[in-house]
């Protein structure tokens, strides 16, 4: 089974490379109904597009998503949804030597082992521009749960390098370009930036996630439980090394006798668990964190060898995101939406007529029965 | 779709519940001619099996794995094998207070918030005796790739609880109850288990899996890349809350100019990718660790609800691992190798007949060719 | 992908070779909360199983089916159902020869080229002793479909040989061995078989299918429309060569001003599509025909070659059915309630909100809604 | 699961409405390496191309395929081929009055049933119209299992209407507009046409498909027989009823003294089974036809009713095939291409390294072993 399908009853199918005509995404098994347009799309492909700041890419593209199939007078059909977003500026300058030579911390060796032919041109499939068809998908996830469940992603920064970014103010992430949730950190975090620019360096940076009022009971046992599903989600965005789900690794230090979150008549009291208790979601929040390395596209020269195996150096010129996390938080908001979508989807299929005499605790009915709270 | 299946290729689903009356897996497409008795599987079953240290649960479960079916004269078939482990010591003690009170930790509400309907009696479907039919599973994938391609699975402890256990000597591991690599700690461990037990407490682990001689080549570029699959997998075991790749979330706080992996004509310099650039396997080791919480079923009263809301106190008594990561090791080496089988099928599917020049680095030809080395 | 998996939803794994130890299948996915034992399934079982008159093969297999998991205190959890039904009249006589040489019309030449080894017991895998857990599972989602849905599922035969037989009196069906509506033939179809197990021959049959009180909408636009699907599910059973669905190949030689079905304010006027429109279930009933060949193990000798590829004949004797075609009645009941049952789950997952303003057609309303009609 | 993605490893995806601005695939599991550009697939969509005889729908549409990703320098690159067909005569007038009515024959009710809400410009997402992604997804099966295998597809139309078409010469096929194998016979089929068109009245049709040059192996036992996957592969073309493999429904009045196809040294000795054995490729020729009813929008008036219950009358006036089936004869061979290609990625996955001591027929070797024949 081929791997550029997301999802297994909201279908995500992606398709494209950075420097080709366009890239894009077919998506199966939207819910019909659905009040949908390009604008409801756009402004999440605004947030993770390049070149909004002197600290990311300066490619220069709009990423205009188009409708393709599967809307009809403003609602979706049910039927398949094609978006397409055309590439516009590719500048592909001579790239034989690219062929011939692989990019430490690239795939550019991993690809050619794998398929023996690849394109290299701007990382080919490889890109992290490939994520922009998700995000895009993403936003129709999101409007739908919005609508049946209430249910948010809201996702910030919390380290640069090594600068880690408290959390203060979660107004303040959508006024700085690095998805801080902390107003008096930013120019620290611009002049880390700048001097790893002039230094022709790369860093990595830690993204945290989270989803809010999610239905309770979401997820499978076995194996497609929401965590794993999460983690494949999340370890499939580039760059990514590690993922975490509530305490994630500080709970090997923990005790039993504190970490498991206790219940109260008024719900949890605590969320080591990270909203995940057997692989299935408790209706409190999904919290997530996951680690972006640096970088490898950077000037400063490294070693490498070429396809007949000599020796030779690469430093990477042309437009690059010195902190590809930067643009991340967008992308991981996306990718726990269509998890959160896709379950949602599954759960109603083998369990929508299950109904609780009461729900123990008080407000979870609204999130679980599909409307959303007024 | 239901999630207890695992692979897409080398397909293996999941029945039973703890207190059933057998638990076990089907193993759908596993190549033909593949020598296979129960003599290749129990080992890695006694590995992982309860009551074998004073450290783990007492339950008296033999785990002897039947074969129901898929090998004729001592070789698989390519149909459908089936495995089959009794449960022989169930002791299901009166569960009607089970059913009213949700412990903490466990996924008694979640369950119930899904199905409405569920068996109580030692944790049912989400107990981690569920992982035994894996680690079987995992003893066949393992022997596969042994003999085609020398691919190996190795695992150990690296931390319990608050205690780092740096890795000494390989050799240790099959040695002593932790799967410590390191012969001088384990005095200092097992006092930290006895006074946890007395203590009625429970604590956490980190295991850190590698797997060697991976053919390079292995996973897709989206969205089934071979450490997202892996993330998946190990975060769908029982207790886990964290995966790393190569060096995880040690990356953030690292320079491009130094983490990505440079290639010298005789390999790669370092490995702080994890054997994974891309999602696709470099040939170099996969390394993999994860984080595993405290256990939850403790003897120490907390605090909880029951099905009508109401407030009360859990204590659980009972046969339970102080530390679940004790006997984690086993079956995140077989996870692991159910990976890596998968995306070799995968790869011979779609790539079989991509023939390379020349491969650049030295020695990584017999392992993706399909031939262990001699 | 293995081909041992049937269902997107509704899921059933099936394993098992005639000769082995046990066969069976995993049922992931049923709904929970259903009232569910053995009494459920082993009537639908007895109906298929081996020995029950002189013109089926007396092989003596009782079939008798245990539920392994996935139901507690009488209601099913949701988890996977693993149902086994162990072998007990295997005979395994020498079948060294067996292995060598290929049975005309049998699997004998396809495994051996497809898996080099094969188990040549009783036909291995490709045995229909392979159907049994199917009509296992069938009877789960039979029993669901019927609470929820009101739906039922009627087969018979419409032809044994040359012998047509009319569809007279749907309660002949169970009062004779051939599931024949029509009691006057009977006499006519026992002398057929008669003569033909006398002249160590075989003969081929139709059998019809019809599934009644269907909810509409069910089916999906592409690829999985209902009438696909119940096309793969019916030809996939041993020996079918052909299926139809309403006039089937009658539509050739039809014109359009009669061929489509009109509707009027009380429903459709006629039923040519078989309950299918544009992939998708109108309610009326599904109407369904498939055609067996003609049983390949006979007593007559026939030509074939080993191996080596040198020329031999075969002659077969042992336990047979001289028409597979008698008992394939309960089996193709079974397949189309896994399709039926699968597309309502997937209907629901999807299209769960929909609320039309009225259904034009009196009497869909409670079938769709997921009530049986009282 | 939703239904538009067909295939398991070599998986096209569908988009796309009659009327919307484009309709495509996406093409994921492609080997990479093969020879790949626009006139590869154009051709065939050629043949399927509306506006080519007065016997079809006269919209006028180019059909021109736009390769959006996957082929680098001329080589698919083993990612998603993206494939774009621009829509250009859709001239959609009102079509107010369509939603409100169903017409006979038509998805229009069950669509509504399903979804709610629809696309009923030119038939929407019901279109046969969406059949021609699937000819370019199987043009480029059809060049990978001709260079690898040597196999081709050939499709003829075998009646038309109550006239027969006996198969005389196979290079009549594409020089006449009903891909008749029979010269003689044109002059009476057009005549048919023109006098069915003069009575705004339409027909049926029967297609015969062959494959010839397969490799034998190909298939799974259960469920996923090369058969049954043809079976819904075939069924899942618009306004296709039967689907016969090899003799068909003609088995049933067979013997097996007579039906079971015999092995000689020199091969088999018929093909009654048409190609396949217990589901599995047997080498010999792939044999289906398929059964394919009067096109429902016809002049003549019919009753139906509307949205509200009410009785009314429908008439199709526009642009439609008065027999759909004399376009079906390339979207069958398509789709047979495509059910083989994906068979043969699976057959590598899990038996690729399984090695006979000799192939039992002499000239099978080639097929199977992964070379075309010279």
């Amino acid at each position: 089974m081929p791997g550029s399908t997301f999802g297994e009853l909201f279908r995500v199918t992606n398709f494209g490379e950075s420097h080709g005509p366009a890239i894009g995404c077919v998506i199966d098994g939207c819910p019909p109904g659905l009040a949908l347009s390009e604008a409801d799309i756009q402004p999440e492909l605004d947030r993770r597009r390049p070149g909004t700041s002197r600290h990311v890419t300066q490619r220069n593209e709009p990423d205009a998503v188009e409708i393709q199939s599967g809307v009809f007078e403003g609602l979706t059909t049910g039927t398949p949804i094609a978006l397409l977003i055309r590439n516009t500026d590719q500048r592909s300058r001579d790239y034989a030597n690219l062929l011939d030579t692989f990019r430490p911390g690239h795939a550019d060796y991993t690809y050619w082992r794998k398929y023996g032919h690849r394109d290299p041109r701007g990382g080919g499939r490889s890109s992290a521009r490939l994520t922009a068809p998700m995000v895009a998908a993403g936003a129709v996830a999101r409007k739908w749960l919005r609508e049946q469940h209430g249910t948010t992603f809201t996702g910030w920064m919390s380290a640069l390098g090594e600068i880690e970014i408290p959390f203060e103010d979660e107004a303040q992430i959508p006024l700085n370009p690095f998805f801080a949730a902390n107003a008096s950190l930013i120019p620290r975090l611009e002049a880390h930036m700048d001097a790893l620019r002039k230094a022709g360096d790369s860093c990595g940076a830690r993204i945290e996630v989270r989803a809010r009022q999610v239905p309770p009971g979401l997820g499978e046992p076995l194996f497609d439980k929401l965590d794993a599903d999460i983690a494949y989600a999340m370890m499939g965005i580039n760059a990514v090394k590690g993922v975490e789900i509530g305490d994630g690794f500080g709970c090997v230090a923990a005790r039993g006798s504190d970490f498991g979150d206790e219940l109260l008549p008024t719900g949890f009291a605590s969320n080591h668990a990270g909203g995940v208790l057997g692989g299935i979601s408790t209706g409190q929040d999904l919290v997530v964190r996951i680690a972006i390395k640096p970088t490898s596209s950077i000037r400063t020269p490294r070693r490498s060898i070429d396809r007949a195996g000599q020796p030779t150096r690469v430093e990477t010129h042309g437009r690059h995101d010195p902190c590809v996390g930067i643009r991340a938080t967008p992308i991981a908001e996306a990718m726990l939406a269509l998890v959160v979508m896709d379950h949602a989807l599954r759960q109603r299929a083998q369990c929508g007529d299950v109904r609780l005499a009461q729900p123990a605790i008080p407000g979870q009915a609204a999130a679980e029965q599909g409307r959303a709270p007024g």
